[in-house]
């Protein structure tokens, strides 16, 4: 079938058969059809919408496309984790440990920061000596030794999705539900997911701004895990706020480090425990969530999560001395504070604005090659709903170009909302849909 | 304002304005769009759809992309006309002289034949010594000294509407009324036109299939006439039917011929005195259409449209003498005749496939870059709605290839619809719109 065929029957609201949805991406793989007809389809695909078998499709067609990361030499049901990026978001570096404490193997395959949502590998690569990128066989040998593993994506993997990705930046068809559904799913599946949770952000520090759309987007990654034979479950947490107190690569190292310990609780934790739990769940290590939540709670308390965080940095060549002397972290030479202008309730925050400041402050990256300062960063002091009293420390920042700091430091303002009135504050954990 | 941001904004179902319009327009001419955007757009516009506004600004810019040609040194309304495309359809032979004969000088840029439709330019070089590529010098010579000038369009005239109708071409967007009607007004108005008379052609033989989308591309044609301040007419006439009784260039050339003689009437005859009278009317040549008519055939009668054929093929340097005697055109090898296989009414013919049979014969291109036999063509023998006796004969094939003949002459039976019953016949002018 000739690709203006294919083009002519989207453009027209048909659905695409699996056949003709993988005739689509074989095009795209082999780029045997210019990035004008991908183009033309993209934007019928975006304006038409797509079953939830056309999604699949697509999502099996995609994860096809390179290289696959075969897992089936590792014991039980592989369970993977994936956050739709949030900022303060440090979860990962909490919730693999704790869950490969639990006898549930981890094997997660992570990404470095774009844009205002930080990466877990850059955070890692903080640590002195942390390899992430390392290949397949090497990754197995230190799944069976320690069951954890966080490396940097592949090259190979997904590269259909990749040249899709690249394209769809660029013609206006990025925000599509089953697009981004289909390339998230295709990732984890090509990764070797048997189980997959998904963590989906919502609110002003996410992508998704509306509980609508976030729902919309989980619900379409469960019915894609229902045709493609993949166990899914969707929590959808907030992030009107960011999630943990640090924002910044060694900022968040040491922040995982203290939730580890037991030193800090809070709403980081909380949706540690509910992604765990599903996960746990998911792989088989517990019967329901109740019981999983109380493996995960004696993992945290017994010190055998934080031991699994020694055994990845260990593993992966990086210094574990930090866990014990966080000074061996790299460090920031500047430092400022800035307080609240006037008292009055905390009842919003830009949480977008504050990751753009971590990208301005050096911290992250606006293109792919950008070099970052992994030392940058804000540390927050207070939480939504918070009474604050004028001249209260709200937030600090640090990083080592001054200049970059100063210029942050004036943008504060404009990201807080102080009123002398009490706002309403979301709940955290918004829906869990499995 | 980027072309990601004005893909989305169409994308999502808003309008363009004018000047957004315009920057995408510039994008295309001076390929600072890359063709992935351009199609994206193009896919958005075809499914968005695009309001009177924002068809008449890509009309206009589009007209503007490349070199416009300048008849304001000649005296009066400059009336153009333009037909959506038929099958044996002669009608610019005749009602160009016709026209120019009743004082309203006729400076008329034409295409060469692509598909299973006709092209004036090659009935045109039939003619020995025709030359059909004149530059605008000439051909406003000419105009002052006949008041008739049949020309090739010029490589420069609307490029930004040629890489747009490329790009639709491969990328499933050719059909969408609003594209297709800016696409043509743009090169009306860029030819110099003032006031334009539309032949919309709606049958088996067209592109418009049925009534109601002829309706819809005639009226948006008016509607950017009335946005853009040039008075638009569309004439809607039925191609259920070749037009003519003769398919292919020399052919019509003679039958060109025979109808200014005063030699055939019919319904050729009649879609011309129709388009005429609305041409002369436009061009202040005449009050009402039944002057106009009544000066039409005037200038039938007395030989005067006649006489503007033979000064048009002798001013662009062909040979008139095939007015007088047409054996001076070239002539085929081979002919054949194909006669009713069975008695009944002829209620139906296949006038698209008379087209593709005539192409096929070697008549016509594929390609831009076919090379034509100009001599191949069909001869009709029976109107719709005729009752015919089984052995009558129906078709008459020439050409000087004798398989393409055989070949053309196999597929013929298909092409027919003769039943026992008289079916139903549309009446020849469907709906003038002005």
């Amino acid at each position: 079938m000739n690709p203006v065929d294919l083009i002519i029957k989207k453009r027209d609201g048909a659905a695409l058969s699996p056949a003709e949805i993988q005739i689509f991406v074989d095009g795209v793989s082999h780029d045997s059809w210019p990035d004008y007809q991908v183009s033309a389809m993209l934007m019928a695909l975006f304006i038409r919408g797509m079953t939830d078998e056309e999604t699949s499709a697509l999502t099996l067609a995609m994860a096809s496309s390179g290289r696959q990361f075969d897992l089936s030499g590792l014991p039980g049901i592989k369970v993977d984790k994936h956050s739709t990026g949030g900022v303060g978001d440090t979860t990962t570096l909490i919730l693999a440990p704790l869950v490969a404490a639990c006898g549930i193997p981890v094997v997660k395959m992570s990404g470095r920061g774009l844009g205002f949502t930080g990466g877990t590998i850059d955070k890692l690569e903080s640590i002195p000596g942390f390899q992430a990128s390392i290949d397949e066989s090497r990754a197995l040998e230190l799944a069976r030794a320690n069951g954890l593993v966080i490396m940097a994506q592949t090259d190979n993997l997904t590269p259909a999705d990749k040249k899709l990705y690249a394209l769809r930046d660029v013609t206006g068809t990025v925000d599509a539900i089953p697009l981004i559904a289909a390339s998230i799913m295709s990732k984890k599946i090509a990764a070797g997911a048997g189980a997959i949770v998904l963590d989906v952000k919502c609110g002003s520090g996410a992508f998704m701004k509306d509980l609508a759309s976030a729902r919309q987007l989980a619900k379409a990654m469960v019915r894609i895990g229902q045709h493609t034979g993949r166990t899914v479950t969707a929590v959808i947490s907030g992030m009107d706020q960011p999630l943990g107190l640090q924002i910044g690569n060694v900022l968040e190292v040491m922040e995982a480090i203290q939730v580890l310990k037991g030193r800090q609780g809070g709403d980081l934790l909380e949706v540690c425990l509910a992604l765990g739990s599903e996960m746990l769940v998911a792989g088989g290590g517990a019967a329901d969530q109740p019981e999983a939540r109380a493996r995960l709670i004696q993992a945290l308390s017994d010190g055998s999560g934080l031991g699994k965080l020694r055994a990845l940095i260990e593993g992966q060549m990086g210094d574990s001395g930090v866990i014990d002397d966080p000074l061996r972290l790299p460090q920031p030479s500047c430092r400022r504070t800035w307080a609240a202008p006037r008292g009055g309730y905390l009842n919003a925050m830009n949480t977008a604005g504050l990751g753009h400041l971590f990208v301005a402050l050096g911290g992250g990256r606006l293109r792919k090659t950008d070099a970052i300062d992994v030392t940058a960063g804000l540390t927050m002091q207070a939480r939504l709903g918070q009474k604050l009293s004028a001249g209260q420390p709200l937030v600090s920042l640090q990083g080592r170009d001054p200049v970059k700091l100063d210029q942050a430091f004036e943008a504060l303002d404009a990201l807080f909302t102080i009123e002398s009135e009490p706002g309403s504050i979301r709940p955290l954990i918004l829906d869990v849909i499995r």
